[in-house]
């Protein structure tokens, strides 16, 4: 399986023209479009994202992943295999928490150039031949190289990284790393867990487990976003009791 | 083939993971996103959108329905069997509609459970394995059991369940209920009916039975929620001459 | 492949209503939502970025177009045959580009009719059937018929065509057919060419031929549609030195 992640946005050719390479190159190969909203022309908030939603990746799945601000400079095309699932996208920390988390890591250069490469649009003329392949089964065109590191991210982002259209705001920390009675404060406020949204009252924010296991600061019948005022960026603090 | 109508929204990796559950549990069978947008956090009037769009289901089909504001709390997931096509998601009147306009129902509650199961995402945790089993031929998991009804809600709901981009108000009022010479009042604003879009002039609003069989009030070249002040939940009164 | 180019918008039904009739008829082939945001209710913008994105279509691909204000009224459905690739929609200037820069093409009427055509929804009930026949090889219901042209279209349209999310403004000029020493004038600002975004300083205004081949105003890390004032039907000068 083939997991799109980006930031094109839903709207324009873009996705649909990346999938159509792909089911061009890899038609039996099932392409599922995880996401087209991941933090815009930002690798830092995206990487801690993508990390906990590639905890669903199977062996041999490829993520093909595109928050690229960088398309049509120097940075390197790259492909990383983490614990035997792929990923391919720009060398500029979106996989460093991938990489970092993984037991089992190998960096690779993309060496090979399409006959026509555009200049702004990597994801349908680079990266999507080289996950199709990969999907298949085939590392052609890959040389073994380092990836690029990023030693200063923490393991853990205390900041939200992305904010869902009902105001839930997820935070770059995994839930699994905060203690039940850990307070997060955001934007002057502090919020307690609780499990879910039935479990609170209608219009208190608080913090959860989400379904990909961020803590996730939310509100029950209301955009936790707008009450607090949170956007991706937002930084959150941590109160161990 | 499944059919997905959720109020997720496109946005966020919701749509994506559920979809990456049913075409990995069950590549052989085309998965449609039929709406994203269904009114959220509000099964009734989701109920009358979801059974006009149903009736394009052929035999074996199965529609996985997620309008489910209770997740988290003790309602029961189900499935229905409405001739033979297969309807899964919450207990919460979404698929009312379908059995009582049905000649042969049957309801089951989904008594299996997954090694893990999220608080807030029985989209993708639960009703998306049982969805792709039930699209295999499979029942596995289900008992047999009366689903909750509703026999408060009527059996066309005078009330607007849906404006498309744009402007297109749908009522939840079967289009072959009504007379062709029936006026709908809706927001002080008395509408008549019209064949289609090119039968009208420009600005005028109308109601029309649109394509999948609901009255819908609608303007030519403009916006008639904009118009006539229309959204999700304004009534609808109807006059029969 | 079946490539989807329609005005219909990402929400509601009206993609998953049609994609499902695909599935249906043609489960082998794959089906690619190409752009949901056509200019809206404007087939002459709309036939210049079709024309640009057609360039990738391959042999034997079906491109169905649905930018119709005309649906219920008395337009023609079509068929193109343009250097076999085929295009279904609507005869109303959308594929008047795609016959005119083709070598070989062939024109033809759908006579066919489906038991059920709703006044509204001609893309699921006529166009999408038509389109799944010619996917997989078939031309049943289609009479040689010459198209409607268009022959007071410019070969270049000097417009704004389409303004990505990001803020970028496609014009309907190919930049192939632009030296790369042409100024572009829009909305009273002068556009000089750069190669790619990474090229210019932030913030400054540019043109450049974008992965389409069309000449697009961009600006990097901003929109150059609110910087300089652009939209769709914007008027493009210009200046060859």
């Amino acid at each position: 399986m083939i997991h799109l992640f980006t930031d094109f946005g839903l709207e324009g050719p873009y996705l649909g023209e990346m999938a159509a390479v792909l089911r061009r190159a890899a038609p039996e190969i099932p392409v599922v479009n995880l996401m087209a909203d991941a933090p815009a022309f930002a690798p830092r908030p995206a990487a801690y994202l993508l990390t906990a939603l590639a905890e669903r990746l199977e062996l041999g799945d490829v993520l093909l992943g595109v928050v690229d601000p960088g398309v049509g400079s120097e940075r390197r095309p790259v492909a990383v295999e983490a614990d035997r699932r792929w990923f391919v996208g720009p060398d500029n920390g979106l996989f460093e928490l991938v990489a970092r988390r993984a037991a089992v890591v190998r960096g690779f250069v993309i060496a090979w150039r399409p006959s026509q490469l555009s200049a702004s649009f990597h994801g349908r003329d680079l990266f999507a031949p080289v996950a199709a392949c990969l999907a298949r089964g085939g590392t052609d065109g890959l040389r073994p190289e380092a990836l690029t590191r990023f030693p200063d991210w923490p393991d853990d982002l205390a900041e939200i990284v992305y904010v869902d259209r009902y105001g839930n705001a997820m935070t770059g920390l995994r839930a699994a790393s905060l203690p039940r009675d850990a307070v997060l404060l955001a934007a002057g406020r502090r919020l307690v867990h609780a499990p879910t949204f039935s479990a609170v009252q209608p219009g208190d924010p608080f913090w959860y487990a989400n379904s990909s296991g961020l803590a996730e600061i939310a509100a029950r019948d209301a955009s936790a976003a707008a009450l607090v005022g949170l956007g991706v960026g937002t930084a959150v603090g941590v109160v161990l009791r």
